[in-house]
């Protein structure tokens, strides 16, 4: 079955946990744009794409943005709660996938249907997933984890096939 | 037979798709010297290079700028199009060569004549190279690239006799 | 037994050894956020938490504060001196542990009861380690120092317990 | 036989050939702190440090501002030149080492008397080393070069006795 909305947390999931430090007040992060076509996917086949995160930060709200998101949860303590609230009576959590990566997301992993871990992450929290990703954060684990739920649904060929055969410029999307 | 022009993508093959944000407007791109001499090589033979890219940033124009290349396409939804008005009447298809990693490069790398693809790009793309390239995007693909249609033509060792016979300074170029 | 004090140096444990520079005055370091999960298992158990660099640098002292670790010795030239005047009469040397990379490390690693080397450092710091640890720095190698540390005293799975006992938010701390 | 002098390229030795950009002026390299340790091991040994490189960037001299390196050319066109006036009468081309990672790299390394590459850097042009290097551009490979050539003339654990004898601080240098 396809779920109905794919959440995600950012670091460690779209990034590699790295947190940029100047002298200052400026902080980086750095995004791979592979993720950015698990989004595209998500978008192709009307599958919801949220982000769920415990940071506060307007970097994470930058890069949703521009991946079109308009999900996009920051400074989240609760992330079951929040996510209940997201959800309402719309959808019911086995309809729900999520991918994070540390021990603020085990009580959200626990709730929903689907359920990823990036490689990389503490056997701890590794335990809860419920599909198996080859990749660390960062490195494009949140696309892995939208394509492993296609492929299992047979999906994958289909929006592929859709993607080519309208174009590259049929949908406003950060594809490059 | 070599190509009368080299074409090739950024995120994902001059860089290993990073993307990096702070929390205002600015953003990055990490580049790989090593890049570099593979234009160089292509300018000591006579072969034209262009960039394609999907994004529409400064940063890649930056870029272009300091590697001297003259066609760099930023912003760019219908690649096929875009090379087809490059080309126009003066090259044929099967003497154009591209690089790309995702699945708005599909449409192009069928068109052309030589096909690169970096080794950490997802299967359904790499499936249509028809060069075997072993390193990531971001790691000196591109150069990779252009040696590997160099050897086939028995031109890579001209070409280093060519540079060191001249001393490295006889062309100006961004080699560190 | 369980040390009453961990402390870390930064670059090369918390970093890669990284060190970004632009052509002015600004600088960068890349941290991990995994490593505060390091920080947080301490404060659940009331082990103290601090820092002790060589570098002179806010950077340091911005990550400092972000994880609320209220010791953060920078521009230490004698580390051994820096750390006999936190433990003054308070704690003995062998209650104290301490991870660091480089031969400014050395004489501080002879001292302290507990002794971590990340695993990419020179030979000659690391045969003073007394746990073995798998990460590199910048790889999260702080936080596999304190969970070797929790994990040889049976403390690891009650610490993951009261985390999650408690929810995430009981604990004012930087976990994403 | 010690050299008299060690000289390094930067882009590729000193980093992994990385050049982080920005949308409008702004220009980012990243330096490993662990290559500060092979300048230090120069120093108590009395061998002099160089820095040659053909990009002219501020950067460079940043670096070589903070690890006090007073020999430091950017902006080479011709290397062997600026080696040439370097030693001037002062030293043999045997008593030079060098460690260049590029084709810009080749014609100084054929003249010096020790050659380091990085591990990562064409086959065409780590057939000229004299000395097998594991590490890649950016991974401290200027501090193994060093390393390697104390340890052919027995003289690594003798400056690390040095370093450890006078403490930390005794040594006006960047170790962290």
């Amino acid at each position: 079955m396809l779920p109905k909305i794919i959440l995600t947390d950012i670091d460690g999931v779209w990034t590699d946990g790295g947190m940029y430090y100047d002298e200052n007040t400026a902080e980086l992060k750095k995004f791979n744009t592979s993720d950015s076509g698990g989004v595209l996917f998500c978008k192709l086949l009307g599958i919801e794409v949220g982000i769920i995160t415990g940071e506060n930060s307007n970097i994470v709200k930058r890069r949703a943005d521009k991946l079109k998101i308009d999900i996009c949860c920051t400074g989240i303590k609760d992330k079951v709660k929040c996510v209940q609230d997201i959800i309402g009576g719309k959808y019911a959590w086995n309809e729900v996938a999520y991918i994070g990566d540390d021990i603020n997301d085990i009580n959200l992993l626990k709730m929903v249907g689907i359920k990823g871990v990036p490689n990389n992450a503490p056997d701890y929290v590794k335990k809860y997933a419920t599909i198996r990703l080859n990749k660390n954060g960062g490195e494009g684990v949140f696309r892995e984890f939208v394509e492993a739920i296609l492929k299992e649904n047979d999906k994958l060929d289909e929006v592929l096939e859709i993607y080519l055969r309208n174009g590259s410029g049929f949908i406003q999307h950060d594809i490059h």
